[in-house]
Order: C-alpha cells, then sequence, then structure tokens
C-alpha cells in the first residue's frame, strides 16, 4: 500500500436519492453544494475528527457518520493507521439532500486517495454505509452511490455486495428547494405501507424501466414521462407543505418532473435547460413565499465525478 | 389512403413475454417459430379467415384473436373495406410464446402494408390488443409490442395510448422449451397475489432497471444478474413440472438466465453464443425425457423486426 503524506481537500457532493419511481434504486450527484473535507495521515491511529462549521456534529468517530465510515475502512487494513479530518458541510443534515452521505463518502474517498487508491469503488460504498448506519439506522447505499461513483446511479442490488450502474445521462438541470422543516428519515420510513398493490408495484417498475432507457438513450421525452412514482410519493408528499405546488408549477413552468429527494424535505426538478431550471426556481420561490416557510434553492446540474480530491499546496 | 390489390404473406414471430423481473413490461420477438399469414383486400366488407392448419381456431372474425384485431382496424378507416385472411398458424396456442399475439399482430401488420402503412405502430399495438382481449379477456400488450417492434421491448404504459419503447440489445440466443401441458392464461393470473410486500417490489424494480441497463450497455454480465424474478416467479413455477432443473441447469450449462415466457408452460433461457444455448437445449432434453413429458424445444435468436411482410408473386 502506497502512503500519501500529502494533506488534501475532498469536495463531496450532494445527492438526490429515491428518484421518483426509483425508490430505494436510483440515485444522483449535484455539482452544489459540497461539503468541504480536509484529510491528512497521522501518527496515532484511529480518527481524529474536527468541525470546522455551525452544525454541532459529533466527534466522537463511532457517533460521527464520517467516523464510523473511516473506522470500518481502518478496519479492513493491517496496518494500525491514524486519520485526521477536518469537515465544513455546507449540505445541512436532514435536508434530503444527503447530508450524511457526502460525510461519509467523501471520508473514504479522501481516505483512499491518502492509501494509493488501495479499495475500488464497490468497497468504498459499503465502507460509507457505516456511516449512513450510524445516521438513520439504515446502512443503505442510495446517495453514498452516486457521492462515490458521481452521474445518476442504480443501485441493483446491496448485497451480497452492491452492484452499482452508472448510468450514462444526458446533461440535466437540477432545481431543488429545501423548505426549513423537518422530516426524520425514521418517520418517512414509518408511515410507508409494507405491502403494495401488484398493478401499482408493475407501474412503478414500467416507469424505472422507462426511466432507465430513457436517460440511456437520452430521450429526455421519455424521462419526463418515466418521472411518475405511484407508491411512495403519494403517502410522502403528504409531508412537505407546498409539495403539489411545487410539482404542478413547475410542470407547466417546462420542468420534465421530479419529487422528493431521499425522504425529503427537499423537492428536486430536472430540466432539460437551464431556462426551465431558472422558471422552477421562481416557482419555488414564489410557493414557499406564500406559504411563509424559509427555504433555500439551488440551481445545480449532475455531477458526473462525485467526490473530488484536491491535493493542497504545502 | 393507399390500397394494394397486392396479396401479401405476413410472418409473424413468437414472442416471449414477461421476462423475468420484467412482469407485465417486458417481452421480446424470437426468430422461430412464425405464424404464416396470407392477406388481400377482397371486395366484400368485412374480414374472411380461413385456417390452413390443424388447430380448427374459429373463422367467425369476432370470436378469432385475428378477427378482432382486423375489425377493430377496419373500424378505424372511414371507407367500407374487406380483407381475407388465410393462416397457417405453427405457434401452437396455449403454448405461452405469445400464439394469439402473433395472429393478431401479423394480421394488423399486413393489413396496415395493404393500406400503405397508413397506422402507427403505436396504434397497430392498439388495434392488436382486441385480438388479445379475445383471447384471454385481457387487453394486454406484453406479447404485441414486441410482435410489432421486434427486438426487446418496454411498455411503459399502455393507457392512455401505449407507450413502447423499443431497447436495442445486444446479440442474445433464446432457448425455449414447450413442455405439453396446460395452463391457462386466467389460471395463471388468478394464483398471483394481488398485494406484494413494499421489499421484494423494489428489488423487482432494481432487477428491471439492471435488465434495461444490461440491454441498452450490452453488458451480458448485468444482463445475466438482473434476471431474477422475486415476485411471480416463485408462484407460477410451481405449475411447471421441470422448471427449477431446467433453471438450475440451465445456469450451470453457462445460460445468462431466463424463466417462464409469458404465463407459460413455455420456459426460455437467454445465452451470450450458440454453443451455450445449445448446451441448454440439452438440459431441456435431458429434465423432459427424465420426467417422461412430451415437449418441444427452439434454439434460436432475438428478431429485431417483428413481422415481416412479403409481397407474394402474382
Amino acid at each position: 500500500m502506497l502512503f500519501s503524506s500529502a494533506s488534501i481537500t475532498v469536495l463531496a457532493p450532494a445527492t438526490v436519492a429515491n428518484v421518483v419511481c426509483g425508490f430505494d434504486v436510483l440515485g444522483f450527484a449535484l455539482h452544489e453544494p459540497n461539503d468541504v473535507m480536509k484529510l491528512r495521515l497521522i501518527e496515532q491511529p484511529g480518527v481524529v475528527l474536527i468541525n470546522d462549521d455551525e452544525f454541532n456534529l459529533p466527534t466522537e468517530p463511532t457517533q460521527n457518520v464520517a467516523g464510523a465510515a473511516l473506522l470500518a475502512m481502518l478496519h479492513a487494513i493491517p496496518e494500525p493507521l491514524g486519520v485526521e479530518v477536518r469537515i465544513r458541510k455546507a449540505i445541512r443534515p436532514g435536508s434530503g439532500i444527503g447530508s450524511s452521505a457526502a460525510s461519509a463518502a467523501g471520508a473514504v474517498a479522501g481516505l483512499n486517495y491518502l492509501l494509493g487508491n488501495h479499495f475500488s469503488k464497490p468497497e468504498l460504498v459499503q465502507f460509507a454505509m457505516y456511516g449512513e448506519e450510524v445516521a438513520s439506522g439504515v446502512r443503505h447505499a442510495d446517495n453514498i452511490a452516486p457521492a462515490i461513483y458521481g452521474g445518476v446511479t442504480l443501485i441493483r442490488a446491496t448485497t451480497p455486495t452492491p452492484d452499482i450502474v452508472a448510468l450514462d445521462a444526458p446533461p440535466l438541470f437540477v432545481t431543488v428547494v429545501h423548505p426549513q422543516i423537518e422530516i426524520k428519515t425514521s418517520d418517512a420510513r414509518k408511515i410507508l405501507k409494507q405491502e403494495v398493490p401488484l398493478r401499482d408495484a408493475i407501474r412503478q417498475w414500467a416507469n424505472v424501466g422507462g426511466l432507465v432507457a430513457g436517460l440511456l438513450q437520452h430521450d429526455y421525452a421519455l424521462i419526463g414521462r418515466s418521472l411518475e412514482d405511484v407508491i411512495v410519493e403519494p403517502v410522502r408528499s403528504i409531508l412537505i407543505p407546498g409539495f403539489q405546488d411545487v410539482k404542478e408549477g413547475s410542470r407547466i413552468a417546462g420542468a420534465l418532473g421530479g419529487g422528493i429527494s431521499g425522504s425529503g424535505p427537499s423537492l428536486f426538478m430536472l430540466s432539460q435547460d437551464e431556462a426551465t431550471a431558472r422558471a422552477v426556481e421562481n416557482v419555488m420561490h414564489a410557493t414557499y413565499q406564500r406559504l411563509g416557510l424559509d427555504y433555500l434553492t439551488y440551481l445545480t446540474t449532475i455531477n458526473p465525478v462525485g467526490c473530488q480530491v484536491l491535493v493542497d499546496e504545502n
């Protein structure tokens, strides 16, 4: 194994999981916002975490998303190694755009660079999933996979090992709105029905097939027609004020479609061009100003590379 | 509209529907077997059917799959028109490889040629679906779509109009075995559970996404991993003696995977090369000879064009 003595900076991107019909299986990475993480190897074995932001996340490694992911990774290495991580989060915890995944994915992508890229992407996904377990109790890869691979990813399976398919999507503009309300992932899971009508399930997998085909064939109209969720959205959208107004207004403004990002509260809309994405942002502004809710918006594009490692000048 | 006075011959192909995880949405056309249909326009308005085989199918147009499809098509034309159809079926009714769909699709593809290709493929699918209604009581497009479009098709939706996506698949060899037992489509439908666990549904749509991606990316290994059905096969395979032996033996022989064709009793297996497809055929021979069941096998490839119209020499 090649150890690097460099200090590096990782840009760990926000991600959208549960892409409409692709609940639990489809996700993509965003160009903005990014967490910024600085990593370097240190003499003392273990993980040292330093927060460089206002979120007061735990610095005890086993309680911290990045820490737990790094400990899993260190555990897979025979040598006793130490790593220091300084984290400046820009992706707000609880926003539904993969805040915890960014911390976990950025940490393992960074450490992997310092180890001479010893581990493969599927292995990095597995390590980072330990971080997700700290955040939500579930070792899921929905946001981890696009954060590690970039672009649009399909998680075909997570066991025995993650089977992740990178989908070569056409350029897409993404408008995200984060209404400042709290939805816990665990609560959002609880309200899902554990049995679904076969009829709805068939319609959902027809749309998943259509969405994957639309992405790979760069067929924007097919992408738009396939952005339909008959299973999760009807239940979860009730938790998000303004959902119907944003969705309908965005379609009228020309968006291909969209829905809940992750388990919410953020909503995302996909557009073929920037002007439409901006019109969608205006729909979001109008909706939440009318409702009197604080909110943030992002107008960005799909990030094809995922976590990006920059070597610091010493 | 351009009317042709020619007599034409249509080769209407067998098709595989319910492709493993793609229950109700994925199908493909085969090079063999084909029904052979001869069509010509006649003076007297309406449909005249002539059987040229041993199956004794009804010749009253409203009771006949091809007849019902043609009547639906004639109904969409302002002029009173007549068409004569002579049908020599090679695809056995009840085999599960789209016998009724071949009749319906072949009939409308043939008449459309005689009408100067007046109708689009989605329109032909809609007309042919009236034929399927005669056969099974359900106006489904699972076999019709690949018979009309050729290749591998995804039916993203059937209402308000069929939304059919042609998938550019890599070369695939298909081995089919038709054990000579009877399974009625209506019975096969009845034993399905109308509610499915969300967990299984998610796994199924992950596999549908994987299969569509594997086909479009020409990734044989991904196709193989995605050929998994956790919802329908566990229930329906019980109706088909030899199912597990064929499936497991075929995988051991090198097949990518496969399952029940349509609602059975035929089984199909996909292979990357002809030698493997032949080894799979030997597994099928061995299985049904051991069970003492009569059976037929076909070793063929995916037919990229669907129904083929040949103009007869006069």
